[in-house]
């Protein structure tokens, strides 16, 4: 359990961290949110992560609550009070407090920032060596799935409905009979003549940090890649199918709807990605925690 | 400005009101509320929302936080405290506060229940007596609108995208090219034939109390009432059109996409309705508070 949460400027013990009842994530779901995985001390694709929150407080007409650099700076200041290498960080800015009303408040009424990290075992995660069972759902998000908004019911609702049957996922699909996301990660498959599908961005997805790193890792090593939309049925014929999101990084699917996928083990296509993917975080190109510096 | 909010058992001075960052509305939207109107000292329908509330609880698989006895003292004392008898009622039920998890925390987490009120002038509200001027819009909102969550946000950008082109509200219109709601109130019309026509309720639109007893007075007054659903272009043909809500009632539209409805004035059957709403909320048949009772 981590010690501290930051809340707009302050490292708060635990039990301290509150905001006000008329917060509008609170009354509304008007906030966005961000994860960002640091795995031995690397902040994983910091600057994608801090990028695409800047590009959802804009969908959303807001600002960055601080700087960039600060947000580099909390995140980092944060980890190192909680005393963590191995967590994942969560940050969230709320368009702030103000009497409850659909009408946006006055642009100058002061974000909330709120940033909560959690301990995360990467190197012990079973999921990412053994794979996961996964259910096929209607996707009954709203309209903008490129937003990413704390408008997580939906999600959550569906991860239970799943859950209830013992599924450890579900793969969301639209109504044209096409698979949009898993609960919180994008959806891959790789068919049986290899080729290495995800759904292309748009509106109906968020456009994934990791999937965007596991798309160059392809391109790197001249894997055959598509962007296009499948179905559940191209699913159960596949040879592979993972996930990839920002902490649980790229895990095999071994089974979906009862229908086992290749051998029900971990492909070698999805080991290949994951340590590539490792090598990328941890390596030259991640960006290192100055632990002793501070920023 | 109210000098209280109630949350969790406490009647806590306006700057005192939070919750945990952790908690599920705050993080995720994990939440249901309602909205009541307290008229001239008659809590307008409370069965109604108790009855809506509990539904809503049911549905995302939540039970009543406290007696609906209790909820029921909380609102009375409440309003009195803050010497309130003209103002709307917000009560907030979360699934309580967990480690971040898209899996619900277990059954045993203690939700949390808050309750805001705000003044509201019933009998000066101008949109009741002018009307006001509609914009629509695509309803982008998830599946499960029947469920009273505050997963809002998409209510929200819909009305700014109204307000900046300087119309008052939206009606959302479904991929069938049929109206379902406004941001916040049921749609009605009264065609040139004197019907009066408002959606069937399913998982597309909320029930609304205020619908609902709507209804009940046409039929008591056997007017012809129609449950169906209707197009932007019956509107701009309509006799008249009005909106039905907790705390706006029953709201002429005067004008939609730039299509003046009828004379651009209030029409006689939302009066009518209007007038027979109220004497319903704070006649024989309502339900009055106990100020000097307490319960």
């Amino acid at each position: 359990m981590s010690r501290y949460i930051y809340v707009n400027g302050q490292y708060l013990p635990r039990d301290q961290a509150v905001v006000h009842v008329e917060d509008r994530a609170f009354l509304m779901g008007d906030a966005v949110y961000e994860v960002i995985a640091c795995i031995h001390g690397h902040l994983a694709d910091e600057t994608g992560h801090l990028d695409r929150l800047e590009r959802s407080l804009s969908e959303m007409v807001m600002v960055m609550p601080v700087a960039r650099e600060t947000l580099r700076f909390i995140m980092r200041e944060l980890l190192r009070k909680n005393r963590q290498k191995n967590a994942s960080v969560y940050l969230q800015v709320t368009r702030g407090e103000a009497k409850r009303d659909f009408k946006f408040p006055s642009p100058d009424t002061p974000q909330n920032l709120v940033m909560i990290t959690y301990n995360f075992d990467f190197d012990g995660n079973k999921a990412v060596q053994n794979g996961i069972r996964i259910k096929t759902v209607p996707d009954i998000r709203w309209a903008r799935r490129d937003i990413k908004t704390t408008l997580l019911y939906p999600q959550s609702m569906s991860k239970m409905i799943g859950a209830r049957e013992g599924y450890d996922d579900v793969f969301m699909v639209d109504p044209e009979g096409f698979i949009t996301e898993a609960s919180a990660s994008n959806a891959w498959i790789v068919t049986k003549d290899n080729k290495i599908v995800t759904r292309a961005v748009s509106t109906n997805i968020l456009r994934g940090i990791t999937r965007t790193a596991v798309e160059r890792i392809c391109r790197d090593h001249q894997f055959s890649l598509e962007e296009r939309s499948f179905t559940p049925e191209e699913i159960y014929d596949a040879k592979e199918v993972f996930t990839t999101s920002a902490t649980a990084l790229i895990t095999p699917v071994i089974e979906v709807d009862g229908h086992q996928i290749g051998d029900g083990k971990r492909g070698n296509l999805c080991r290949k990605l994951y340590e590539e993917y490792r090598a990328y975080v941890e390596g030259l190109r991640g960006e290192q925690i100055h632990w002793e510096a501070g920023l």
